[in-house]
């Protein structure tokens, strides 16, 4: 179908050949002649337009005249590229003069609110080191196996089923797969009229809010929590409630139990990824019955807790309806499908549905299905398995990582899985100048103040995340963070050059530490005790259960102690400079960056020391570490 | 991965055998546990749940006492069928016994309108005649090329890019497409950042709705008009301001000119498929201009215009910025893809975007991108043509066989296409009892009282649509719906038994009708007129502009007048009795059923007959024919 690519208005005031000169500058302009693309003939525009030849003749010529096209021989008129570099910004999309307009800034009512501090570049994966949790890299994607699903969902006899099903209904068969094959791995039972899909999490979190929230609801959230549920509670016009999190997850406080609703994510906490405790859930529960509130309960990541056995979810452990789930697909198959789903008594799926249907109608069908038959062909299970054990690779090698570069200069929040760390730097740190200053270097980490209530409170934070970045990046990564943070902070951390103390030889190593147990803290908070044999052997301890441990060898390289763990520190062999300041000793390697900090107790003086002393001592040596100060 | 399928609750008062048997029967009641999977053993499920295994054993054996499940020979434990048969009210979707539960009446704060009169039934595919407009035949379905845009949009690279875009970008790709394609049919220049893509036309409108409007916010919307306009402005607090609908589209009254925001559909007026007149264009620009207001034009259906040429869009036209446009490309495509796009000022696109963000972060990236491959292959181009080539066709049948059958029962509005027509029954005539009705027959016809801003006012108008129903059942379901309407309207329309005036023999005919013309209404409100001339030949043209002609035959045989066309009434020969009163003629069928009545006047006359003479005389028999009074 050839169509006219301009319209001549009947009332202009201009002369036809004028006025189709205007319309054809304005169309050259705004791109939609693109460059290098042949404009239509003479004769076929003049049919086009119903005009004489001879007229569009004369606009060409004119056009020609004033250098907006160009004529070559035997192939047409062609928008003039010169003409146009002159005048672009950028990419070829090129906007016609402002014309007078609506004062739009006064039209608009309400706006979304939009304070976020980071945005990932769309471009990210071209950075070699994006530390980003929540987007994916390309190794991830279960490419082939959802192929095959779209293979299945595209055959003529589905597409029929799917293409012409309307009423707002969603995909029978998505829903029966949800139904039997997720919700009973978080403990759940629903039939399927409590079960409603929706564009992605967001959608179902945007249309719980629409309905439940007006200005006289209150809201518990999680403080720091995602913001995105501020952002649709405030949309609403609720107002917000921000609520501390401990290590057992979201507290039970007084304010919490005075809300409304309680919004919460408990099998993984964001951002800090805690794991809530059950007596924890139970209590919330508690209060949610006696207070008579809603429990909006999200879970981002379906079980994504690598060190602990998985909690049932909250709404298969309230023996009441009163809780509504929210989870998503799109998230562990691809971003860019957009698939969630509320879980909910029927008395709010229904009109849930009918906010949606005003809303979007329903999410895509063909996606729906497809989702549906992904599930249907096992390859959910062995994807999410599959994912799993890839991101706990990678969770560990950051820990580690993390451990190694960044122990004098972060906090690490305790965390028991998840797909990423939270790391506070010292206040001195403006974040979101080290977060342009790392992606200048190619490393994208996210700084995470809009997750706190209060932007100021969390100013000094910022997140890795893994989702999005190979495992055998990780270490470089950090790595490299490690120079630009200490080239950004003004906290000095001691160096080889100017650590107090005193530097030992070879000779003096051996006598010092053989026998001897170092006390370390670990990044992530855990304690850590290293023996050193008198024979050669390391023994190593982390954790507050010794739930990680390794052995190793140590030895003396002229004034080098030279130690090898068979898993930690990569296995590989290290050679650090000793330096002690009475019984505190300093690890320094050979480009003479502090490494690691401890202190020295005898291995068998340890043994009679309490658990008490032992955490104290660690606590003690870490404190001293990140101030940097001496003993 | 073999994941436990009830978890347990370490706070139960019960015993852990009474707690395990209660979740399990839960289980079972709420299908998690289908009928015909085996149940895990008593030794994995005494694992999965960390309890002794003689524990399950003792629940199982109580639980096949109770008749919940039974266990088989050497194949393990099942659900009870037959236990499940007496309790399952359909299809296995069984919903566990209510617990105490929020009051979820109260918590309820915002509802989204819900006052439709008609719902799309899901399966309407098994209906025979589904005279419905906006849902799809599978017939028309793209499924070859839409598979093929897919498997392109499929390929490893291809997923690498859609799958792992963030932060809600569209897909570069399909707005370039939309760009350079689409919206220059309509005569609209824009540049990338002018164009959002949303979750079909429905989330753009919203959008729109939730941005500009509120409380203080007043919208002209058509009236009659599409009635998600009215429950979205309502769902924003905003008021509605019904404006008058006459044969050139929406009206610019004082009210209309008073408003902040104009809400129209000019390219195909919903639901009386009027186009906008280029007249009208202006004015109505021009009245936005003068009072400052925002347009929102929605263009459901792009160019289908079957009797004129497409006008311009008004955005198109517009000299200013002031005019915001939505479109659609899923109702064209499929309308379970749901793609919808947005072109306006970048002022108004990027608060547009968070908005979309905070609601659905971005439609699906993979439907972006196979859009824009069906696009790029050109599939659009030829779809496009191919949907209305078919849509004529069958629109055309629809009128032929409403004219024929349906002439004294309704009254239609004038079209110009579209893809439905719009009748009017008598007041008797409850439509909402005719439709239920007709669905008993295996007819659909959907009432549209709720395109009204007063239902009362859109109480006797029903609509036949055309995209649903293939052109070889149209006449057929017409047909049938006649007979219906007979039997349900009170006012009596003439039959062969009753009819007033004298029945004509075979020689009274030929003296009587030779060398007169016959002056008739179309159902759809043109004139007709027929020549009978002497020598046996018909010519009837009709329209204002006597667009539809055709030519034909006529004799005589025993008593009946006897015709057949070229085209006209499918070509085929229709045998008549006919009843003449003074002046006015009546065709009865072979049933008795009046089928056309007209005036006669002589041929030479009628030639000095001025126009207006010739359609007083057709509208004084159309209201003749429709009130069914004798002359």
């Amino acid at each position: 179908m050839e169509s006219a690519l301009i319209f001549l208005d009947p009332n202009t005031d201009l002369s036809l050949q004028a006025h189709i000169r205007q319309k054809m500058v304005e169309a050259i302009v705004s791109g939609v002649f693109p460059v290098g693309k042949r404009l239509p003939s003479s004769r076929k525009l003049a049919e086009q337009l119903s005009v004489a030849r001879n007229t569009i003749v004369l606009v060409y010529e004119q056009l020609i005249d004033e250098g907006y096209v160009v004529s070559r021989e035997r192939s047409g008129i062609f928008v003039n590229a010169k003409f146009l570099e002159g005048r672009v910004g950028f990419d070829g999309n090129l906007v016609s003069e402002r014309r007078e307009s609506a004062n739009w800034s006064r039209v608009v009512r309400r706006q979304a609110v939009h304070k976020k501090q980071f945005e990932t570049p769309p471009n990210w994966q071209r950075f070699p080191y994006p530390f980003l949790d929540g987007v994916f890299d390309q190794s991830l994607y279960p490419a082939k196996e959802w192929r095959e699903a779209s293979r299945q969902a595209l055959t003529i006899g589905q597409i029929k089923q799917w293409a012409s099903e309307t009423g707002g209904a969603d995909d029978p068969m998505l829903i029966e797969e949800i139904r039997t094959k997720i919700l009973p791995r978080r403990g759940i039972q629903a039939s399927s009229d409590e079960i409603m899909i929706t564009v992605g999490v967001q959608q179902a979190l945007y249309l719980l809010s629409n309905m439940l929230v007006d200005s006289t609801t209150s809201v518990a959230v999680e403080d720091p929590g995602f913001p995105g549920f501020r952002h649709v509670i405030e949309h609403s016009g609720g107002r917000v409630i921000p609520i501390d999190v401990d290590d057992e997850g979201m507290q039970v406080t007084p304010a919490a139990r005075r809300a409304d609703i309680v919004m919460t994510t408990p099998s993984h906490q964001i951002p800090m990824a805690v794991t809530m405790s059950m007596p924890r859930r139970h209590e919330l529960l508690a209060s949610a019955q006696l207070n008579d509130q809603v429990v909006v309960e999200v879970d981002f990541e379906l079980e994504s807790n690598y060190l602990g056995k998985p909690h049932p979810s909250l709404k298969g452990l309230s023996a009441e309806d009163r809780v509504i789930y929210v989870s998503g697909l799109s998230k562990l198959l691809a971003p860019g499908l957009r698939l969630g789903f509320i879980v909910a008594p029927k008395e709010v799926i229904k009109p849930l549905r009918r906010l949606s249907s005003l809303m979007v109608k329903h999410p895509p069908l063909n996606n729906q299905r497809t989702a549906a038959f992904f599930l249907s062909l096992g390859y959910y299970d062995s994807f999410i398995n599959q994912l799993h054990r890839e991101f706990e690779r990678r969770w560990i090698a950051l820990r580690r990582a993390v451990n190694y570069y960044l122990l004098p200069f972060v906090d690490v929040a305790p965390a028991q899985g998840g797909t990423a760390l939270w790391l506070r730097v010292s206040d001195d740190v403006d974040v979101g100048y080290l977060a342009q200053a790392a992606a200048a270097r190619g490393i994208l980490i996210e700084p995470i103040g809009d997750y706190f209530a209060d932007q100021q409170a969390g100013q000094n934070y910022f997140r890795l995340g893994v989702t999005s970045i190979p495992e055998e990046r990780i270490r470089e990564g950090v790595d490299q963070l490690r120079d630009l943070i200490e080239s950004v902070s003004e906290e000095r951390v001691e160096s080889l050059a100017d650590a107090q103390g005193v530097r030992l030889s070879g000779e003096e190593i051996i006598s010092r530490l053989a026998g001897k147990t170092m006390l370390c803290p670990i990044a992530y908070g855990d304690p850590c005790a290293i023996d050193i044999q008198s024979d050669g052997q390391l023994n190593g301890k982390a954790g507050y259960a010794n739930e990680d441990c390794d052995s190793g060898e140590w030895w003396i390289e002229g004034s080098y102690w030279c130690r090898r763990w068979t898993r930690w520190a990569w296995g590989e062999a290290g050679r650090y400079h000793v330096v002690l300041l009475d019984n505190v000793f300093k690890l320094f390697d050979e480009q003479g960056r502090l490494i690691d900090q401890g202190i020295l107790v005898n291995s068998d003086t340890l043994a009679t020391t309490s658990e008490d002393d032992r955490l104290q001592a660690t606590n003690w040596t870490k404190t001293q570490a990140l101030s940097g100060s001496n003993a």
